[in-house]
């Protein structure tokens, strides 16, 4: 249990935790752009003197692209170790005229700290080290083992990551990981997402005849491209809307009592989702919540389709080729690669014999769950409680998060926390993107808290 | 009965109207490029010094783009007129560098003259002038009276054919009209096309939610437009191919026996078709042969088809639109207004609730079929039979003439006489461009010899 006066400490320190947030802010670290090197080096730099100044023993990795920083504090081998996972880049800001103050010169107004990486990474990753910070002071030493693994490339879909986990894989051994990159349900409640959905993504591409052909010349007697994918596409769902490929909710794990009791106890406001979506009513499976529909129910989405004549009139062509992407989410406890074979023998089946098909498998993640009742769950829902003084509610999230499945596949670690201190209306990626004082200050004590309470 | 005088002044000049011929080709009259105006009033002026020479009463006539040549020769009002359409534009020639000898510069090779508008229409359009021609230098009059009508604008489809039509619509009355700007079935095997198919095309635009969408966070709970788009069309057809828009058929005037078995008696390589088409297999509806379903069947195929990302590798959207281009091929006597009340009926009722769909007409033609008992449909029998020493065979055509559908609307010219003196592989829009010297010869004799029947 952590000790009061690391608390206090906390507590005493706000203006200068923050006084170090506004500064990281002002980095302009933006991992898209090859003109703002010079900046994601002097950020991975200024995290590194802080790594260096708590006495982590920690070095700049350099990647293909953007410097990977890693910095670890090991007092007790015995003891556990946990990993803190964090970025330094952060998205363009774009569009600038949006931005009521300039995206890197941090604004303070109304409880909030405006600033592009406020919340999306810079704020939440801090609390982890202004947590550490204040343990140091008042202990001298950090309650358990810390592995620090912070990149710059989160916002370019992290392409040297993987490569850098499978080659470091045994320093980086840990019990647990955590990661704050993410949001609380909402300000004032926060949360432990514990699922999250996988994927498994597909370009199906159909050749028809050898050359765009003449509808008057030939329609009738050839097969048209664009009418195979639709026909094959249109059979991938049944009338309710639930996928019609056999097989593929063999693996699904129903959801638990516990887990819709939570989903339904959360407040969502149906009416204001739908001005959001701009739709008039919402869709999807029967007999599932909203909720459960768009964070724990498999889906299947055609995210692209082209083929033949799509510019402004009339051509009367049958075209050579047609294609689509389509994607499936899955959940616990669907495999990609079981789901691929299904999908790929399905489309097969419905492929008359006039047309070429190739199907290629473009992207897959594996769905996660992390058990409830593991220690390290537990130990989170403590620090929470510590930190934000309310027990966190469950969730599953919908999509994936990539550097959780290589956490789990290739470094091993079944217990990832993925406790998000911001807030869903933060403004990650847009314009205008801030982080609550309050959200900063709570992180920084329950990211304190989690280092006293029992990982495994 | 055409004199035989006739036919041997045509054959006596065999040498100087091919001399004329390669003078019209010589001027590189293409539509489509605003550089070649000039040509394309020099072979405007070409065709009315040819007509004037002739006899005929006859000028230019300005439109928003290239001139039309009107000419006429009324010796007795009580004769039947026949109007002759032709067009003096043609096509681009590139790629230039396919042509074996330049494209305006035609060269006789192997009984053939190879040159841009050769057989498309430059050639078969002058063998009504030199029939004429012929005509008056034996007898010194016309047997009927004629209405030549020449525009420029055939390979930019028509654009100011229409309304002109519209207003000289009694200047251009006749019984009948005859075109040559086609094909016979194949070489030595002179056709009438008696049938075209007619046309609707629509486009469909879906609209789901107001925003691309996120398929990891919206996913299962907002209907897909692509999808929507799918499910429809894909219900446009039947398992075994036909349409299952409800009633479309109604209106099909059965194929009578006299045509199938003259379609059967038509030589068809399916295996050279399958080759030059690239497919394993054909396709269609069963119990027609494929002259009749690219011909005399209905069809409908989607022409283009658009939604979400298409680009390379993958990308987890739910995009906000789609939309498809949709166009079916109508045979007498279905009604193009009617069949699109079906399509919008038959769309709207799958259409769900939870997206926003708009139909839009593009672009309608109504089937033509001109019944094989008219007399001019005979006359052109016969004249074929001792311009070509043949019988033709009688064809319908898979695409629609707009013109012809003019002619019968605005005009009210039931007699459509669509004799090709061409050859399916004379390489019309492509390049090496040819016509047979003995098709010009032979189209000749049969337009001379078609003024000399009975029309009406």
């Amino acid at each position: 249990m952590i000790p009061n006066a690391v608390l206090e400490t906390i507590n005493a320190h706000r203006q200068r935790y923050l006084d170090d947030l506004l500064d990281f802010l002002r980095i302009p670290s933006i991992s898209t752009y090859s003109q703002n090197s010079p900046d994601i080096r002097n950020a991975a730099e200024w995290v590194l003197r802080q790594l260096k100044r708590l006495g982590f023993h920690a070095s700049l990795r350099e990647t293909e692209r953007h410097p990977i920083i890693y910095g670890e504090m090991i007092n007790d081998p015995s003891a556990p170790t946990l990993l803190v996972y964090g970025h330094y880049d952060v998205q363009p800001p774009e569009p600038l005229e949006e931005w009521t103050s300039p995206p890197f010169q941090p604004s303070l107004r109304e409880g909030f700290v405006y600033a592009r990486g406020a919340t999306d990474d810079k704020g939440q990753f801090l609390t982890h080290l202004k947590a550490m910070e204040a343990i140091m002071e008042v202990e001298g030493k950090l309650p358990l083992n810390v592995k620090l693994l912070v990149e710059g490339e989160e916002e370019i879909a992290s392409p040297s990551l993987k490569p850098y986990l499978e080659k470091h894989r045994l320093e980086l051994g840990a019990d647990a990981a955590v990661i704050s990159d993410g949001s609380q349900f909402s300000s004032g409640i926060p949360a432990i997402t514990y699922g999250l959905r996988g994927l498994t993504y597909f370009q199906v591409d159909v050749t028809g005849p050898r050359i765009d052909l003449h509808s008057g010349v030939f329609g009738g007697i050839v097969a048209n491209p664009i009418q195979t994918v639709t026909q094959i596409l249109a059979r991938t769902k049944n009338e309710d809307g639930t996928i019609a490929i056999p097989g593929f909710y063999d693996d699904v794990i129903p959801l638990e009592e516990w887990e819709r009791n939570e989903m339904a106890s959360l407040p969502l406001d149906e009416e204001s989702l739908k001005d959001y979506l701009g739709v008039g009513e919402l869709t999807g499976e029967k007999g599932y919540s909203i909720l459960e529909r768009k964070t724990a129910r498999p889906t299947l989405d055609i995210n692209g389709i082209w083929g033949g004549f799509s510019g402004e009139g009339a051509k009367t062509v049958i075209p050579s080729r047609a294609g689509a992407k389509v994607s499936m989410r899955l959940v616990p406890n669907q495999k990609p690669a079981h789901i691929e074979r299904l999908f790929r023998d399905f489309v097969m089946s419905l492929t008359p014999k006039d047309v070429k098909i190739q199907i290629t498998t473009m992207h897959s993640a594996e769905p996660v769950l992390i058990g409830r009742d593991k220690p390290g769950i537990l130990a989170a829902e403590r620090a929470i409680e510590i930190g934000f003084g309310k027990r966190p509610v469950y969730l599953r999230e919908g999509g994936s998060i990539p550097v959780v499945n290589w956490f789990k596949e290739t470094l091993g670690i079944q217990t990832i926390l993925l406790l998000g201190w911001g807030s869903p209306d933060d403004g990650a990626h847009s314009p205008n993107e801030r982080f609550r004082l309050e959200d900063f200050q709570r992180g920084i004590r329950a990211a304190a808290a989690l280092m006293y309470e029992n990982l495994i």
